[in-house]
């Protein structure tokens, strides 16, 4: 009880702190306004996830509103305020919210590949989201084609580490490595055409695209 | 988790009504700081709320503080953010958040007095505070008064009927109940006192008059 208060508390706070920002009235309205309706996102997101727990016919589709809820709305506001308090104009505003919403995809989907696939020395997870059920883009993706990691999708329980290396190969072999790594390569693209589409040459879009590239690249 | 999300998410669409109110951009600024800082009181008042189920030693001033957070903040910025958007002067919008945290100190009081004294036929309430073990202003008053008060108050544990009977008369004869009725009696003059520092004399201050009077002189 004490926990969810305290959360309360932070959630006014962090409209408190935006509240301070220095911008011209108008501005920072229109940020509340974007930073509300994220929040409204994520909980759609969140409720998503929650009630993915539950089911084993999630699909990909549902997967990829599930993040765009979760992790993109967060990434797009965050851009989008940023423009929006620097004082930007429409085009750059809607452009660094676009790039923000796919770098969200794009980071996500990368999170996803390194819950999988990732070196446990490098990302600092334990386990493979394998072992803890996430039903996760690669996942989904290969259990709609191959009924073997279906059945498997479908048990449930915590397979040991042989169960997870067996179900790591068929994902692979059904093709839920490339093509959850080609999309978050098409979300980092599509990332930086926004960015491109208002040639924001300046030290910001040169720290924006870096910081894409290094989301995109890593390997923890 | 679901009901908590739930949560996060009508905070955010409390925010979203907020901001469509139509009101210059400064002034509803004004009146998102009042809201934000509210919810950061409510919280306080929560928290101290819940840390008092676990006490013995809670004290009437600490008690007061806590209604400061849990009811007074919110009918405070009720009324000052209706001030605010209706386009009240400074004067107003001062009185109108005296009046409603006055108004709410009224209301608290006169609650804790009915849910001892009042009749459950008409409040509704199948128990008495007494028998939940409710820490409110007349018990406190008491127990800082009366050791046999005290000593109820510090066993805890779920008293029957006759034990009810018998410490509402001890909290009687210690004052309690007197000390409750006379505090709620004030706030209410205070509540009043402030409107008529700006003499709302207009149905919007005889609206408000008649809540505070109907909320003070209320049974149920």
């Amino acid at each position: 009880m004490q926990a969810i208060n305290a959360g309360d508390a932070m959630f006014a706070l962090a409209h408190l702190a935006l509240l301070r920002a220095p911008a011209e009235p108008a501005r920072l309205l229109r940020a509340m306004r974007v930073f509300e309706q994220m929040c409204v996102q994520l909980t759609i997101g969140q409720h998503l996830d929650l009630s993915f727990e539950a089911r084993n016919d999630v699909t990909a589709e549902e997967y990829l509103r599930m993040i765009e809820g979760k992790t993109a709305a967060l990434t797009a506001a965050a851009c989008e305020i940023g423009a929006l308090l620097g004082g930007g104009d429409e085009a750059t505003v809607r452009a660094l919210a676009g790039f923000g919403r796919w770098l969200g995809i794009a980071f996500q989907l990368q999170d996803d590949v390194l819950g999988i696939w990732g070196d446990p020395a490098l990302t600092g997870k334990q386990d493979s989201d394998l072992a803890n059920g996430k039903k996760t883009l690669p996942v989904l993706y290969a259990a709609e084609r191959d009924p073997r990691v279906r059945a498997h999708h479908a048990r449930g329980g915590r397979p040991d580490s042989a169960e997870v290396a067996q179900i790591r190969t068929l994902i692979e072999a059904a093709g839920g490595k490339d093509h959850a790594e080609r999309a978050a390569r098409e979300a980092y693209a599509s990332a930086l055409a926004a960015l491109e589409a208002v040639g924001l040459n300046n030290p910001a879009g040169q720290a924006l695209r870096a910081l894409a590239e290094r989301l995109v690249e890593r390997r923890r």
